[in-house]
């Protein structure tokens, strides 16, 4: 079968690898469509640890089951699957093993035809959905399900603020929190991203490089409740200034880097979470889904190429364009 | 009546004030014994905002009502009560309201012969305690309780370090975890507070000025699961590091500053919280209370004196030698 790898540092190639051997507990799945997360281009660049040159990339995959092995009820073949990417995550609902990790590194991943996975690892795609969309669904819409509503604490009438709408987890958060019944803000430095997330229902959208976005932000929404972020740095400051009291600020990665000189003395006394979160534990996964069929969520896409393209979507990403996920089928 | 105030920056004196009218709802109480805080030193520096000239200090007392106003129970007259200093926390238990303070500034506080308060604000006196050990309770108690219990959600047999222990809050955040089953290690660097931590129940101690304290830490505890802290600064990093999956830091102050460059990498993956945490609510106020009394918990008083010497125990809270509470009585 055919399979993305990863050959060398920022090397991308196709590679005919076995079909994997079906294992007891086991379903194999003929792969349908994948989606990218800005994981799988850190792993290209490098940037990530635990990078073993010839894995299989890929944590997101929609496909059907093809074959059930010893032990698997035979009500799984011929269903359509999400696959639930946690590799490890262990007894605790709280956090993680510390051999966890995700699929597609160091376990090799699911950007290929085939893969043979447990039964308890997989999901039934939700109906509303096509494989193309449900596809980007796994790794970004348990993570943001994680930090809204496990840690953020997210309920009807929260005022929330998605920093960098757009990107993959961002999305779910913002999408997640309106069908919530929250009132949600977004801030992106794209004049479109902007435009897009009002028109999808988000009350303001701010542009973080302008000076005065944080006056407007606190003009237009009285301060915020939860914020979802994955940029920290120097912005946190920001951050804790447009927190209501007792305001909750969740983070999932921090791409602009260590934050210098942060605001604790207001975050004390405002009673501030800064709160770290990753991905989301097994049941998150099945509980994330059932919210998507439950308020007929639909994952935004950017754009959707044949498998033999899925290169040129890494590069849209490094670009950071897209609005929405960038899918490829088969 | 004799009452002490702040007079001008850095100065203190006593000053004769009127007694007290009685309104509705309040009583009359003669104070017996008060307990010094580190506020009350700040607010001798200028340290603090909303200092008013004039204005008597002190946020902790135990006395005995004397008089009951119109609409009190007389049940209270001639009982042993201590006074919760919170004004005007409001409606949100989970945080204060915007003008939400302490008694002793810029609200007359507690450093004087008589107060006249809403019945609503006192407790009974433990009965295990003398009033100038019970007097040392309301402010640290309060402080310690609310980052503990509430946000720090200690357990029985969770691993607690308490940093700078001493101090006023921290020694009751390390009788509370101690007495909640907990598994207390603490840092100071003085050798005598060190000792004294081991001999009241610590499992550990550790110098945070030692460059290898928290290899030695980590060694002794394996990892905290909440610390309780009032310095951040730069030292922030290190209990970033010596925190268990799912850790959370609580501080309710900052007395090293702003840190630079957290980890927040290390944050995020491993789930940490960073929590700012401040005095606590009014029912917090009456659980603490319930707390000592169940758990039979003794203050540790430093030393009482003279109300008339008071002073001395600002100047001794500026040295920073004491372990436990500075009280003065009448």
């Amino acid at each position: 079968m055919k399979a993305l790898v990863i050959a060398d540092n920022h090397k991308l190639e196709f590679r005919e690898k076995e079909t994997p051997a079906l294992k007891e507990n086991q379903v194999l799945i003929k792969i349908q469509a994948v989606a990218l997360n800005h994981r799988d281009q850190f792993i290209r660049e490098g940037k990530y640890p635990g990078i073993k040159i010839g894995t299989t990339l890929g944590s997101d995959a929609c496909g059907r089951v093809i074959e059930t092995g010893e032990k698997v009820d035979e009500v799984w073949k011929g269903m359509d699957v999400l696959i639930n990417p946690n590799v490890g995550w262990g007894e605790n609902p709280n956090v993680q093993a510390p051999d966890y990790h995700i699929l597609g590194t160091p376990t090799d991943g699911l950007f290929c035809e085939y893969v043979a996975i447990d039964v308890n690892k997989i999901a039934e795609k939700p109906t509303h959905l096509d494989a193309e969309i449900a596809a980007a669904l796994p790794l970004g819409g348990m993570t943001a399900y994680r930090a809204l509503f496990h840690h953020g604490k997210c309920e009807a009438g929260s005022k929330v603020l998605i920093s960098g709408v757009g990107g993959g987890v961002a999305q779910f958060a913002f999408q997640f929190a309106l069908a919530k019944g929250a009132e949600v803000f977004v801030t992106s430095s794209d004049e479109n991203k902007r435009s897009k997330a009002i028109e999808l229902g988000a009350s303001a959208a701010f542009n973080y490089k302008d000076e005065n976005w944080t006056k407007e932000a606190k003009e237009k929404s009285g301060g915020f409740d939860i914020v979802i972020d994955s940029a920290v740095g120097d912005g946190l400051n920001d951050l804790i200034k447009l927190m209501n009291p007792a305001g909750r600020i969740v983070f999932y990665g921090a791409t602009n880097g260590k934050p210098k000189d942060i605001d604790v003395f207001r975050m004390f006394w405002n009673q501030i979470t800064l709160q770290g979160s990753t991905m989301a534990n097994d049941d998150e996964f099945k509980a994330m889904l059932t919210f998507v069929k439950k308020n007929r969520i639909e994952p935004i896409i950017d754009s959707i190429r044949p498998f033999e393209n899925i290169v040129e979507a890494f590069d849209k990403m490094k670009e950071g364009k897209q609005f929405g996920k960038l899918v490829a089928k088969f």
